[in-house]
């Protein structure tokens, strides 16, 4: 097996070599079960220091899971969820969160990838009307399947939205390490501290085995989160394996130094090719996605190079991702190929 | 920490070295996610030699998980699913079985958790009826909740009986390694040879960090299941993970030595305990966990010397499980510690 | 076609005629649609005369729908319904209840139909413990489906123990007018004044067209009903006549003196049967149903004089069941008919 | 009670005094519940008759539970429903789609309420990709919610494009009778002879107290529909009162006065007001509906003249519906008060 690497996505990474050793290290004797271990239970400490010392920490298999609960725990089957149109609850997850929770899901069209009040404020209506599902939840992505990024006061004015209606404010942060490191705050900043609800805290795209972890804002909010943990079939038996990783994640900023290292590389990338002649960036690159459009003839020979997903095969628009083991050498080498192919 | 083992459950082990191994070994460069890399192409290769060429393998998380789904792809929710009373799906899964498919569970006592036709033919009924749920699949464990285990031509009798009625048969195998063990036949004798439909195939309980097998007999019952487990929130990313653990659980008879192992490590416990006095074997010791019955105010001085749970509080009958890494020391030392309690 | 009668079920009679003459006044002009009309006003304001003029009432279409949304609103998906076996939820709904709530349904064998604390009390456990659904609701039926009726201080048993567990009290009144009649008791004596929390309270098998209506006791139980009714697709446009039936139901005591008449039909058919050689009364006779053993091949050849149905094949038990509309002329030809069959 | 008539919409107005008739007659002794009856039969001919003798035919309680349910026989719950923005599954049923299904809708901008393939055809995507629901049925209103008709053309265009994706069209006809009537064509030729493969045949918008029909055109695509109702809890006891209504909806070309006389009432409203100052028809008036904008301040005065609703709050934007007992006066009188506030 070659040791290859592409920019087809953050999962397509393995596993950081420090949570690997984390794993190692708790493979040792028997541990209780479902989360009734220590390693559990520093793990969620870990994630107290970083985000309040009030939230609940429940840990599942993967974002799909963490999306769908953390939901759940929000809404009964008459409510509706506002989402952008490009949200991964929206178009990646097979219909999950409309089966798991019976709702409606409101998807909004979004130039890049960000609901903003003006957006979503107008599909907040029919309130109380039996006819109409009612709006319950706002859900962003932090930072966005599009590459972007909200900041803070952005965070915080669709939280306040939310709430003015009585609703709830949930993130889906498959990728909230990147978010957090491209504008440079603790991760509390762009949680805790801007009134999010319910957080879907990515761990696997950011170097995890697997493993994803759901944060409530408010314990009252879920007080019976372990229930829809385990009915919903995200309750890991050896849950030490889960906890460990987080733990290691979250110790000595590897979570930060991983995603800084990610966007440096997508920020890399999207400098080198910026220059080329017939490339275009299309969107910021604010986290560690690169979209760009390139003549469509070359994009099955720079996959040959290095495997990456056409985003829109109508305008040719690829996507790039790059991860934490994303090398410098991965991306000059990659630019270096376009360019050649630009020039034949 | 110290690295105690006891006897609370197999899942309370950790992972199996060899398996660690493989998990690392899969940790080089990137690999597209979702199961099309090449583990996930040798783990299903491993299965097909044990169970037939014809079969269809999805990796899934974990054992609610493998059964919610194997069985979702067999029903629609006005179906029933005919189980042991002391079914994982009926007991232990928190309802997850009734929230992902709307059926029924209709659960028949038993005296050793294994259902006979005697016991299930008389719960078909209402066939046709459209105020009652129809039955539709019988589903057994393998080995049994209690410990005991089918034998081929139980299995057997059951499959046809499923067939003869236009239903099918389920298999929970959380524990079908030991199963097999037990009876000292190959996998497919249990399986494939007896007319099982769909199997849920353990992994987590011998050795792997985590991960299950859904099975299908016969693929045209399942051609959508992909599907089914995106939407159902299991669907891996960083499948290869998932896929070298069971390449290696497959590889060499990883996993019938470590079943053998923890069912010798039943027996022996079994053997050692039987002689006591005010100690009572309650069920037959047929796969890798011991069944017992002791002085009550001696359990909790028992659960410090090694942990394990209490099956039944009103007959102080508590369950002793043993797994891959069971050591004759521990069993010995547990039985004397009992001894000593004893004869105290 | 001629208009016989029969004994098949209290829904295979029409509509009292008072009823039918309630709608034919109704329909007079435009009305709003969905519960806004002044006929929709008088009948929950006759309700609230009858059961507390705290109390919400909502109208639905059927038996199973006004169960089932009754249910509903007490419920999360991980939550069970403790229930006989032989409720109509169970046995006889093709599974809604499971299907519109998610819920695991635990159905104990009683002698009688009805449950008592000593039935119901170790079946509720499993709770706090996330691999177990959590008990939440216990339902009867009232009358129940074996001829049955619960005494009021029965019912109180039943609510208290679930209030002392955090639980509720769901009571099945598809034939409460029966129980109540077969009581001498008014209809609050059996829910309001027993802690029944949500009742659904049968209209169709009284003489209704169809209708049934769910009471919430306490409204803050279920603020948001008319959400579920309408996503239960249980919300009817032209309610007025729904509506209407009800009114004219709970004018006047018709449902009393409907009930009565049924009843003592019901007691009629007993007595003039009992005696009769080879004819066994295996049931008490409390409300309007009669349960009886007579020889198999007269089964059919009494069923021919007058429907009915067989409730256990393997015992040749008979269930007959009295309506609004049965005559003594009816009774007294039956029982002849039968005395006739067993001379020959 | 003063019989007014407005033009809120036509589920305000009764019920035909046929109909009611109907069910006057249908009264007399007792008859076997849940469809075992001579009236079911005989309305199930009826349909036949219009529709082909090969169709299935299942009377359900209201709109929402046809739709649902008819949608249900052709889904799993990893499937989608492409409709209309405004499409009533989509607006006005409180997610109930969503919640029995489980599928995400796929809704369309449209310029008039209706969808034409160039519309549907770019949303037919992800087929196969297990991260995407698969596209499965086209759901279209005939008429419309904006009041337009679709041409038998535009039906077939859309069946053959559902089709050739192995998808299938399904039409809620809440309104059929009027579409039929204003295309001036039979039943069949909007339905079974331009593909539809299911249908919702409305009856309450026509003049029944309740009950809807789900028409299945090949009757091998939902051969368990009668457990979907049950399930659903759509299945009435007295059968017979709600097939009575149909039966005489069919006969005697019932449903075509009725609804040529609503089409001809909104034709002629449309012709009075549309003369007048400040009022403009905002939409094709093609069945019984008439949009039109006036000045604002009018409107609540108009409403207490006879009700109808806005129906968009930002243009002044109202729907006024007529229905089988809409009088020239009732219109006239409209028309003429109207006049008479703009003129003041």
């Amino acid at each position: 097996m070659n040791p290859k690497r592409g920019f087809a996505s953050d999962n397509n990474a393995g596993i950081h070599p420090t949570i690997l050793e984390a794993i190692a290290r708790a493979n040792v004797g028997h541990a209780l079960a479902y989360g009734s271990d220590p390693w559990t239970e520093r793990a969620v400490a870990r994630f107290r220091e970083h985000l309040g010392s009030h939230v609940d920490v429940h840990f599942v298999f993967n974002g799909t899971g963490a999306n769908v609960l953390g939901l759940s725990a929000l809404l009964k089957p008459y409510h509706a969820i506002l989402c952008s149109e490009s949200a991964h609850i929206n178009v990646d997850e097979c219909g999950a969160p409309e089966k798991a929770t019976g709702c409606k899901l409101v998807d909004i069209p979004t130039p890049d990838g960000k609901l903003t009040p003006a957006l979503v404020e107008p599909r907040i209506r029919g309130l109380g009307d039996q006819h109409h599902v009612q709006p319950r939840v706002i859900s962003i992505s932090q930072s966005t399947e599009m590459g972007t990024v909200y900041t803070p006061e952005e965070i915080r004015a669709l939280a306040d939205l939310a709430h003015r209606h009585g609703m709830y404010l949930h993130m889906d942060g498959a990728r909230i390490s990147n978010a957090a490191a491209a504008l440079g705050v603790p991760l509390r900043a762009i949680t805790t501290d801007c009134g999010v609800d319910v957080l879907s805290f990515g761990g696997t795209k950011i170097g995890l085995m697997m493993g994803e972890a759901v944060v409530v804002f408010d314990p009252k909010l879920a007080p019976d989160f372990r229930f829809l943990r385990k009915q919903g079939m995200q309750l890991s038996s050896k849950m030490r394996f889960v906890a460990a990783q987080f733990e290691a994640l979250l110790t000595d900023d590897l979570w930060l130094k991983s995603a800084r290292h990610a966007n440096a590389m997508a920020a890399l990338l999207a400098r080198e090719v910026s220059s080329l002649p017939k490339v275009r960036i299309t969107r910021a690159t604010q986290a560690n996605g690169v979209f760009a459009t390139l003549p469509k003839e070359l994009i099955p020979r720079m996959q040959e190079h290095a495997f990456f997903y056409v985003w829109d095969e109508s305008t040719s628009e690829v996507r790039w991702m790059t991860s934490f083991d994303t090398t410098e050498e991965d991306v000059r080498g990659f630019a270096s190929r376009l360019r050649e192919l630009l020039g034949g």
